[in-house]
């Protein structure tokens, strides 16, 4: 049985927002290094920064019957994520598609799998994070599961969690977890800022953190020729 | 013994042109979704979108001496058609085959191995389909066929077919058949202008295509909570 | 025990900035075809077009603790040379790191491995070629060595090589040879600008390089039908 | 922080044996068509087929540490599941470690990375599902989780969980479904004895499945020549 | 519309067993170097050496159907060749169609796409060369085609060419070709025998075929030391 | 200008053969864990363990001239390191150059390409370790380098380094540094054999190196529930 989960709970849109403005690798850090998405996913076109909450959808092998049906669970803010149920390069995402989640409001799609029709997507301005990209046409036969939790691209995601996609790639936060990592993503912003005026001064990174001392420990030699 | 074909029939000029203006995803589908190359052929820039009349042209591997012959077989409107007899990354092709090439009229090159020169390329407006982009540089040792039929990156193509590239990739054409995909493409095309139109009023694919019952046929069962 | 080497000898400017100018695919050719690094690295933005000295520098997987070490070592005119001990796609280098290598005048970074933050170092203008693209963050806890001979995407590099890199990936060139390779890459070059007029004017390679003779003793032949 | 999960519950073992001797396809087939690992995940030698009860690992790249931790967690008949942080093809794994396990009664490894030893281990007859095989040794610098979920190659596995892995590759039963699966595959094979005997015995799967005319209404007509 | 073709014509049994006896470099070779399938196809178990007539099936991604159709149209002495019309690793193939395909007699299956019950079909002895190995199950949802032309890893493949695979991989010969073929690979093989006693006697290649004086002429030179 | 180089010195035939006995993740973690060629590198049969000093050979994509060239250069004891000069998957080496290494007492080959007749290497029992598996056949025209230093499969190679290979891969080691590896690789393996013998008893590697205390202090904490 193949199950359409309607009412899933959200993140809070500030926090939502918070969030894709720090970008993937600051959130990912912010977090304790998780919740990463395989360097395989890319953005079709550059530069794309978006948050927004996962809806999730599995699909069979060359069909995307069910990326219609998880449109309709699409609320304006929301980052559709799509994940086959075994690997697949298929075009399983188009302009038509895209015209549909953009009326909805939605933020983007993030596949594990193919998209078509670019070069219309990227006119369009809606962003997708892909594995491949193909032109090749599915199927319409096989149901699947809408806002159940899903591996996608190596990560776990349940629906409602914050997804951050930026040039980086994708990167996916725990709903419950959304409000803290924000936080902690604000102060490691805010504390990168003096890092970065130091640094653009020609202090050395080897002096502001302090290095030298625990680099000698570990056997580390400056020798003046090879 | 290796074959030059000089003289090979080519599909009519104004359905070529009509084909490259539907763009690959939609010209395969009309043609019963057949036709693609493998999705690791990719532009070397973006966005690219042409189609022109196969000239076809096998290499040994790391030996770009044909395409030298290629060249002459070439006319106006066509697209160069290059595959290796084995798999090569080498970069078969730069700006001085495409300086020759953009001299005879030629639109583009597909080649199932890489390209070089793609800064130049690119200023020059010379797209290329390639399965890499590397500099190394090949040797004129051995001979092979030019306008014999071939595989390139997993697609049957033969000397005359269309082929229909963009930024989804690269499609064939047979060139019997190019006037009725033109005609079906062009059906497709209509069909899809007043489905954008609903869909981006926020009407529902699920409704457009009267899913509803087959999904619920199949066991789809919508659920408030998971 | 690890070891960095601070005195290297470098390049005359002159004959890197040279290097420069004639790309990749030049280069590699006039110093007889080698050189190359592995085709899968590419630039994290296009166009991007650099020559400097080599700083090398090798990292444990998921450790960039020496490349903070390597930065110290490099100066203006200089590009960073990473290589991991084991094939690693994590995210060693960002826009912290940039803004420190760019202080120094340190012109770009080739990295077998992740670069992370290019949404950042392209508007920094910091061109990086990599590996991967991969937000995931490393850890500092073992030491490497900088200012060694080390294997770098397949090609060997030497502290003091000559790094070119531009849009078709990375080359590099024995220090010792370098002046030698830039004449001859003036030669190339030269020698292809009368090429260029001619094909660009119709004329055919096969008979520019006296092609036609020698494709008929190897066998080719020309026939007007398949 | 990082946690060492002590108390896991298990799948009792007259299933998990019971589930071992169906193998790979037909539990995953059973449960619904989920639950496989990626297919790179390949045994170091065949024949092998195992099941047992998870105990779950993750590990820095290029760091095993926190296998040895792991080691004590397991229990005789259990499986050791091992994922990465960030991809890594290292050998974490070798004889002594194999040792050690076997000393404990587990019944294998299943790792998202690489093993090393590959000879002694099949002579040891200790079977391991890994990515890669690899003899780069690690580090013991950084700390990871020991039972609590990861995904491992693609799939969710949860500590307790069932591991079925054969020459096929790896499969992941639920705890709390390995009664209901087991007997549904014990109803699955069942079924196919009497399959079998037909198919040997020349009779067509077109008659015995009935397929013949959902067939004909799906368009396919039969010729007699092309 | 998909199709059927019943009647195909076949090489001569007597011919198809010679190349068996060939094995697939030498028969490659003897065919003027081409027909080889892509490396990535690889047989279950080893050694494995067959040839037999092709029996061609198209199947979408993650749908088997169509090689349940297939079955009906293999005779004693074929070898079915399947090609999913997109990329898909998917387990087509499993031991309940292996035991219908021995039941006619036919020799083997060559798949661009995955197998299972791998260990299974060893003990059966029906050798399969495949992409990849891999439990995942299929639908039966969607028709294709049998015995039309296809494109199987790369290579063209003819319903009645002759197939012949053995531990380095799979090629295949033109019907119409293959007494020629098979009369070169035995010129060829008689050829090999003196070769291999004078080799193995001490005899060098480069004194075997006369290659020192070419070898100058090229530019090779031998020096006592580096 | 190609160069072959007649004299090189080779390590003593006792210490490689010591090396031998080690194996291949014993001797690389004797030499403080460098010397690896890419985990893609797998030997054509298992088991197979050797060691013999390197004569390494340079050749052209798709072309095994200077294999022929190099078959002068091995005597008894060594192996045949060769790279192309670009990634190329062919089938440079089958059974007759096989035929003519074993008449010279060479104990294996090594190569960053492919190889063919591997059922009847494995016959004969003359190990390859290899990149690919392909039948494709090469030509005879452009020559390269034997005996010079290379890069094989991202390991920088000098002739007369030894090469110790087996189940687990390829490791080169220097041949000024083999007796002190050899030695350092038998203190290791002595190491080992205590620590086998402990664990197999049942110890713990958390008590046999002190682990539990250094754990803590990285904030692994144990805890009796998830």
């Amino acid at each position: 049985m193949s199950l359409v989960v309607r009412n899933i709970a959200r993140a809070q849109a500030a926090i939502v927002d918070q969030l894709a403005g720090f970008g993937v690798a600051t959130v990912h850090e912010a977090q304790g290094r998780k919740g990463l998405l395989a360097p395989y996913m890319r953005p079709i076109y550059r530069p794309a920064q978006v948050a927004g909450s996962a809806v999730t959808c599995s699909v069979a092998p060359g069909d995307n019957w069910m990326i219609h049906v998880a449109v309709e669970q699409c609320h304006a803010g929301d980052i559709l994520v799509v994940a086959p149920t075994s690997p697949c390069d298929d075009g399983y995402f188009g302009d038509l598609l895209a015209t549909s989640l953009m009326a909805r409001g939605v933020r983007g799609l993030v596949i594990d799998a193919g998209a078509r029709d670019i070069a219309v997507l990227t006119e369009m301005g809606f962003p997708v994070w892909s594995k491949s990209i193909y032109a090749q046409g599915t199927v319409k036969e096989t149901v699947g599961d809408v806002n159940l939790p899903l591996v996608c691209a190596g990560a776990l995601v349940h629906p409602g969690d914050v997804i951050v996609a930026d040039d980086d790639g994708v990167c996916v936060v725990r709903r419950e977890e959304a409000p803290a990592v924000a936080a902690a993503a604000a102060k490691r912003e805010a504390n990168e800022v003096d890092k970065r005026t130091r640094l653009a001064a020609g202090e050395l990174g080897l002096d502001i953190y302090g290095m030298r001392e625990k680099l000698a420990e570990k056997g580390l030699r400056w020798v003046d020729e090879a």
